[in-house]
């Protein structure tokens, strides 16, 4: 890895899997030179505020005052606002901390003063010290809707009030083809030296992203190593609904899966050594792989497996 | 007092001296025959909650969970979300509790779905246990706007962000020609028995209420006895800056200076008892008056005082 004059690294990521390597990768690379570009189409709206769950916890995660506990919010938090509105009576299944509304209360203020959605990504990012760019996928509102058996339901209903039960039919993307990938990630991604996709849910995670008009013909012109990690080890999801969500949506539960799914897009991929049995299923994609433990307990094991991922990217 | 068959009793009142004596009117009176309207020219948008100080301090006191310490807020208070907004680098002069935070945002939400003011008020004030109607005085914005000195500033920036420093030179009311008192506070006061000023600031908190257009013309048409009680004892005011302010804008500070103030539209006056040198010239404004401790340190002091002013009223 050249230390000296590193190239640009653009990393595409959604929520916990996505920023445990964004914050490896935050360790190694010049922050001028990394740009995280985030999923957004879990944001909604909620007791007025908006909500940005995947943008809060990668920004939450390389300030380093995520909740190691939780996956999303800050740590050391208070929940004395959820409980006075319990006390109202009011539905308390998403769960708002106490120290968490300070983000919530300004984003929702800046917003609805116009300002643009790049702008309070930063300004939050910034003053919370991060200084690696973070970019949300798009100005637009593009939301992740869930076809259940039960009926569609938006994300976060899904995700936490049904706590990801019900039988997936399908997800679509509303919005995502009035929308746009913003000019800064259009140029982020053309200005980039690797591009890599974090271990973040397929389906969930970086298909919005990749739902965006032009976002995959960005991608296939872009010349540069384009680099998965599978957020799929042996069999299960590392964290999240992705494997039960897979398989109801007909993909195969594995790194072959994930690789297929993203192969277009893609010029290597990386699995965990758990999966070892797979890699030649994966490189007959027509793509270079990488076996490597992908697991990421510790900061250390986030900083290796970066280092790894950048090396593997030539860089 | 008849303690069968009691009359409806209506309560005007600000802040924490209006919420002390409706305190102890709550104590006495039936739930379903006392009404309290307040004050909202005290309003104020503030990181896109619509924040009403006056409804909020006699809500939570008759609830039985204000703060006793702040005169505003509730008890058993956290400020974790202003510590991260300060983390922001946000302004924290206007400091909101994380208790009291579910109350802003659940008014805004409701106010931003077009709910009536009033709803809204019952809605808030019921769940918290609150058996007595609490009224805003208007469903119309209403803001109380200082001139001083430094320029015209909002009421809560020369209450809160200045402390009362700038001297003051008017007052008015913007926006109160165009609104009027809603039904529910016209109809309260049509049908009350007795009319009580409650002890609040009279150029900030009644005088809103007496700005509305008709609403000097519906009490005086009113043939109850309508009793004020003086918040300025001993040629102070027990709480905030309603000496400083009468000074600055010329009344006497003095029972007899809050007596003139309201003389039109009150019937009796309630002075404390270190003022009795003043009972007759308060009497000479043509008002029966009371003379008594008004002072309510306890709550016993609350409800004794309640009672020595229903009394006085007839009831």
């Amino acid at each position: 890895m050249k230390q000296t004059n590193f190239g640009n690294v653009v990393a595409l990521a959604g929520g916990v899997g996505g920023a445990k390597l964004a914050y490896g990768l935050y360790q190694l690379v010049p922050p001028e030179k990394l740009t995280v570009i985030v999923n957004t189409g879990d944001d909604f709206e909620h007791l007025g505020l908006h909500i940005s769950p995947d943008l809060d916890t990668i920004m939450y995660t390389l300030a380093g005052i995520a909740n190691p506990g939780t996956g999303w919010g800050v740590k050391d938090e208070s929940w004395n606002m959820m409980a006075a509105l319990a006390r109202y009576g009011q539905p308390t299944w998403f769960q708002l901390g106490d120290r968490d509304l300070a983000t919530h209360l300004l984003r929702t203020k800046w917003l609805r003063e116009n300002r643009p959605y790049n702008w309070v990504t930063r300004e939050l990012s910034q003053r919370l010290g991060v200084r690696c760019l973070i970019l949300p996928m798009t100005e637009s509102l593009v939301r992740t809707m869930i076809m259940t058996e039960q009926g569609e339901m938006a994300f976060q209903e899904y995700f936490v009030q049904k706590q990801c039960q019900p039988v997936v039919k399908s997800i679509r993307f509303a919005g995502a083809e009035q929308a746009q990938p913003s000019r800064e990630v259009a140029s982020a991604l053309r200005n980039a030296d690797v591009i890599i996709f974090c271990p973040s849910n397929p389906l969930l995670s970086l298909d919005p992203i990749l739902a965006l008009p032009n976002m995959r013909r960005i991608l296939a012109a872009s010349r540069v190593p384009k680099v998965g990690v599978s957020p799929i080890v042996g069999g299960a999801a590392l964290k999240g609904p992705a494997a039960k969500l897979m398989n109801e949506l007909g993909l195969e539960v594995s790194p072959i899966g994930v690789a297929r799914h993203l192969s277009d897009v893609l010029t290597g991929f990386v699995l965990d050594q758990v999966d070892q049995a797979h890699q030649e299923a994966v490189s007959a994609l027509g793509l270079q792989t990488l076996v490597t433990g992908t697991i990421m307990l510790t900061d250390e094991d986030r900083v290796r497996l970066a280092r790894e991922v950048l090396q593997f990217a030539g860089m």
